[in-house]
């Protein structure tokens, strides 16, 4: 059989990854380009199509035949028709976009396939990474914004609107903070890279002893999650505390979709994740000690495997599914 | 073609409820008979044991030929094996009894099918309920504990190791309440009766005017729930705050089930639900308040429609589901 290839594509808040992948999972080429500072739909626009064109044309040179290509992008993503739906807060002017047309428009020889980010990624994980020979799993992603996928049953489960996954707006103090989804106390407001950076820096205010202290110098807007989970990785008692209380919070969220849905495996990428084992086996930890025994025996914890290129493998991915015509 | 008949069985705390049911969803026949004050294995076998020996001999006067049996109990199922395996507070003594061994153990000539009580409930509001016509649904029953169901791509979805379905441990305030299973802030401890009836008793001390002061002349022994519905339809003040602290716990949980899953209907069953439409309007606001507008526009919160013979009418219809052999 001859080898088939697809361009997949992930769009983020700072810019436009791609790549083109064989239909057998093989990365033969990837790369991104940024996004400027201020945006509109236009230019990310312009950036997507420039990304393309650079793709097909090396493709092209290449003699690889390109079946298709799919993009995943924030918000939510009707997967039938390539519109964006929902909510997307990095990108706010991106809500109202057809992602199959805006495609067409400059490459209408190919077939497109859209979806949610944390879907696409979700997608790459189980069929290429960590999640490789589960059947339910559980995909989130730790950064500015919380996103979840979930494979059930072998497949992308994409609720009865293409809605689902929102992970990271699951209540878990339900009398907490505002959200911005409009709801209160959700995963998000709790376990993200903004949450633990407010955090930090309450707990900085009152103690004296923390090596972010002098790593900062006094300039606290040099602080990033990296610089936290380093000093977390260094056992400093400040970004304990805080990744500790991230845990507790985020442990709870999945405590949630594991009695609900009792999968096989969670899988954990995104900022956060990178920083290592330490920190994945913390909210193993804590998901073992709240979850019901029945539903955490077995279950397993993992690190998301393909880093930064889950998403635009899942996104090229999208096109070669099983039975993906009848998808919700 | 000739119709086909089972006999459906609903295992509860306090009594066994069964029937019989014919495939297109009749119930020809349905009773109940009570579990004894103290209760042990044994016991309960005897009773329903007796139950089926009842509508059996009643079928076979009647010349109707069984095609299954099909029981719901409490606890975790496993649905291959037929094992009762999970969390069970209310029947302690039930867990690791095989429900198909100990039906075939009397009625060796008959196939059974075994699930969770909370699951079986699903599968009859799916099919013949208020679950008709939606192919996404969760089903809750508020009673002692809170139990759920998911009906996802037209099946009952049983996860993994059918753990699935544990609504009622979703951490809904996660530095919470310590609950039963292990956890801490589940629905269960928010928004079930015992939650209600200790909310009431707590303002009851503190306040003077309620009409519930003079319906237990002092006895609060006497506090249940129906008792509380009624004051709450009547506007007391007492029992509507204690009416609107559960539904707002119990209306995060459902959001967590809406952002995560998407699904088309909310059904409530159970003995809170049987006070009325008043009770669901407010969970009907409460969620459209808290979800994100993507998922809660179109979602339908519905009363359960099948009441009491739900459990048993569903657990017939278990043995009549497509594809029953690969569900999980």
């Amino acid at each position: 059989m001859r080898k088939k290839f697809a361009v997949g594509i992930d769009l983020g808040a700072t810019n436009v990854k791609y790549g083109l992948i064989s239909s057998d999972g093989k990365v033969l080429y990837g790369t991104l380009q940024p996004l400027p500072e201020s945006k509109n739909r236009r230019r990310v626009w312009e950036v997507i199509h420039s990304a393309m064109a650079e793709v097909l044309n090396r493709a092209q040179s290449q003699k690889r035949k390109i079946s298709h290509i799919g993009i995943g992008s924030p918000g939510t993503v009707n997967f039938l028709t390539g519109k964006v739906q929902g909510f997307s807060p990095n990108l706010p002017f991106w809500i109202g976009v057809n992602l199959k047309q805006g495609i067409n428009r400059r490459f209408p020889e190919y077939e497109v396939f859209a979806d949610n980010d944390a879907n696409v990624m979700a997608l790459a994980e189980y069929q290429l990474g960590a999640g490789r020979g589960f059947k339910d799993i559980l995909c989130l992603t730790l950064g500015t914004g919380i996103g979840g996928g979930l494979i059930l049953n072998g497949k992308l489960y994409r609720g009865s609107r293409y809605f689902g996954g929102e992970f990271g707006h699951m209540p878990i103090r339900y009398q907490g903070r505002r959200c911005l989804c409009g709801g209160k106390g959700c995963v998000e407001a709790y376990a993200s890279v903004p949450a633990l950076l407010r955090e930090i820096r309450s707990l900085l205010r009152r103690r004296r002893d923390s090596v972010l202290k002098d790593w900062l110098r006094g300039d606290s807007k040099k602080l990033t999650s990296q610089l936290v989970m380093e000093a977390f990785k260094l056992g400093d008692e400040v970004a304990t505390e805080a990744v500790d209380r991230l845990v507790e919070a985020l442990a709870a969220g999945i405590v949630g979709v594991v009695n609900l849905l009792n999968p096989e495996a969670v899988i954990i990428g995104g900022g956060l994740a990178d920083s290592g084992e330490v920190f994945i086996k913390r909210i193993r930890m804590a998901v073992r000690e709240r979850g019901m025994s029945s539903n955490t025996r077995g279950l397993k914890i993992l690190r998301a495997k393909l880093g930064n290129r889950a998403g635009f493998i899942g996104a090229a991915l999208l096109g070669w599914q099983r039975g993906k015509e009848s998808q919700r």
